[in-house]
């Protein structure tokens, strides 16, 4: 298989500060194994002959599952101490989209936005009317009780004595297939002590996620409201398309963008030749890639 | 004053299929009227040194007031018979944003996206949540029902009827001001006979909305998913900077990557120097604009 083109599968779970000293080691090892359980969910799709939307929503699942990443299971919680989760998901082949936002029951939101592309005439549902959707599709759903964590309870508590929210957090893949089709997925549960109803950029197609087989699939994380404001995902579609830079040299002109509104973020993409792009403005990037042939790598800090 | 850069305002009332033989005189005469009213009040705003911001906001909530348009009063109806309304702002000034999606009690959604412009540190607020953040800041609420008009009832019977959706139907506004700034603001009330909880691209900065004192300021209206799939608003402000083309070029270019999905619609577009572009690739769109020298200009077919 030609290197440059073989099956590839890239997840991210979060830009944002690195703790003081570095994660516990305890926790480091929990989420590199959750990193490459993604990865590894994701391959085997591909394996099977799934596609590339099949390998990012299974990546995107099964780091909602798990409770160390802001997304599903472990979203963070908003004022009022309740989770409010928001995905997307983009087919590149068909540049179709899907998306969800404000769902509160649903156990994996990124399944429910693939819903969203396949069996709507829409892009986005929100809120109340989302998880009706999900009920009438019999996707699972659960105790809104059994997604919040102790880690994000306290999270909450901290948030709310300093009056600022800390940090972001979100999950996403992008992946391309044997037949060279591109696909992106996004998942976030927010900020911490986010005013309810907030939606950032993470469900929104053009800001938090982006997939075109002419070009590349994107999944962006950091300061969602800076993600919008520059149409970030979209912005590296931009400038590998209008501007006929490199996908690295396009991630780096928009994470440059996103600087100049004084925010910072990260993202991953992937083209359809050729190696993956993993970049960020902030301290540390959580991060994962895994090609068909075998070669796996995880990441949390800067790499020289 | 330099001709090039006087302060201008362009609004539009919806682009969409043309009923056949034209619209009823009175009805034509009445839409007519409302536009150039909106004009008018924008062009009051920035008589008295109100921003391009103040401008479009004013020249949108005249047009969400009219029961012609398909923006609060005169919403389209969900499959539920309910009004659920978006907007957006976008100041170019600062490429600030704030936006609503699914508000059902709110007089005039685009001047409660500004609050969440200027009171709050995100960009979308959605659902009820937005309500609520609208009764904390004193916004004027009404009963849902004040926003229903009759036509919109027998649009949806219709739309029952056939099992298809007719016509879409947004408005919008952009503004040049005496300092040079831009903004741009769109409303919607949505598609008639959407599932519930359906959001389109009027609220979604980058996709409906896009202002950048830099390139240029966008509203767009038309097939909300095709113009969520291509970034419309974005797709324009990246063509005038990064492919270098100008604003007409740069729409023109947005609309055919909105055909090639096979969709249909049109923008209002207004860069810091220039008259405003005005295309569209369905056949109306309810269009006009207004220069602080006292031109103004009201049309809904192409013009040769």
């Amino acid at each position: 298989m030609d290197v440059e083109t073989e099956p590839l599968v890239v997840v991210h779970g979060g830009a944002g500060a690195l703790e003081r000293g570095g994660p516990e080691p305890a926790h480091e090892a929990e989420a590199r194994r959750a990193l490459a359980d993604a990865l590894g969910a994701a391959l085997r799709r591909l394996h099977e002959g799934g596609s590339a939307l099949d390998a990012v929503v299974e990546a995107v699942a099964v780091l909602e599952d798990h409770p160390r990443f802001n997304a599903g299971r472990g979203s963070a919680l908003t004022s009022q101490g309740r989770v409010e989760m928001d995905a997307s998901v983009m087919d590149g082949a068909r540049r179709a989209a899907g998306a969800v936002a404000c769902v509160r029951t649903v156990r994996n939101p990124v399944r429910l936005a693939r819903l969203v592309l396949e069996r709507t005439p829409h892009v986005l549902l929100a809120g109340r009317s989302a998880e009706r959707f999900a009920r009438a599709k019999g996707v699972e759903r659960v105790h809104p009780r059994t997604l919040v964590v102790p880690e994000q309870r306290e999270l909450l508590r901290r948030a709310k004595r300093r009056a600022a929210a800390s940090g972001h957090g979100t999950v996403g893949a992008v992946a391309r297939d044997a037949a060279g089709h591109l696909a992106a997925a996004t998942s976030t549960g927010g900020v911490v002590n986010q005013l309810p109803g907030r939606v950032g950029d993470s469900p929104i197609v053009g800001a938090g996620t982006w997939a075109d087989d002419a070009t590349c699939a994107v999944s962006a994380t950091g300061h969602g409201e800076a993600l919008l404001r520059v149409a970030f995902a979209h912005e590296v579609d931009a400038g590998v398309r209008l501007a006929g830079l490199g996908l690295d040299a396009a991630v780096s002109a928009a994470l440059a963008r996103l600087s100049a509104l004084g925010a910072s973020g990260g993202c991953i993409a992937l083209s359809g030749r050729g190696a993956p792009v993993l970049a960020f403005t902030s301290a540390a990037m959580w991060r994962g890639w895994a090609s068909a042939s075998g070669e796996t790598h995880v990441a949390l800090i800067p790499e020289p």
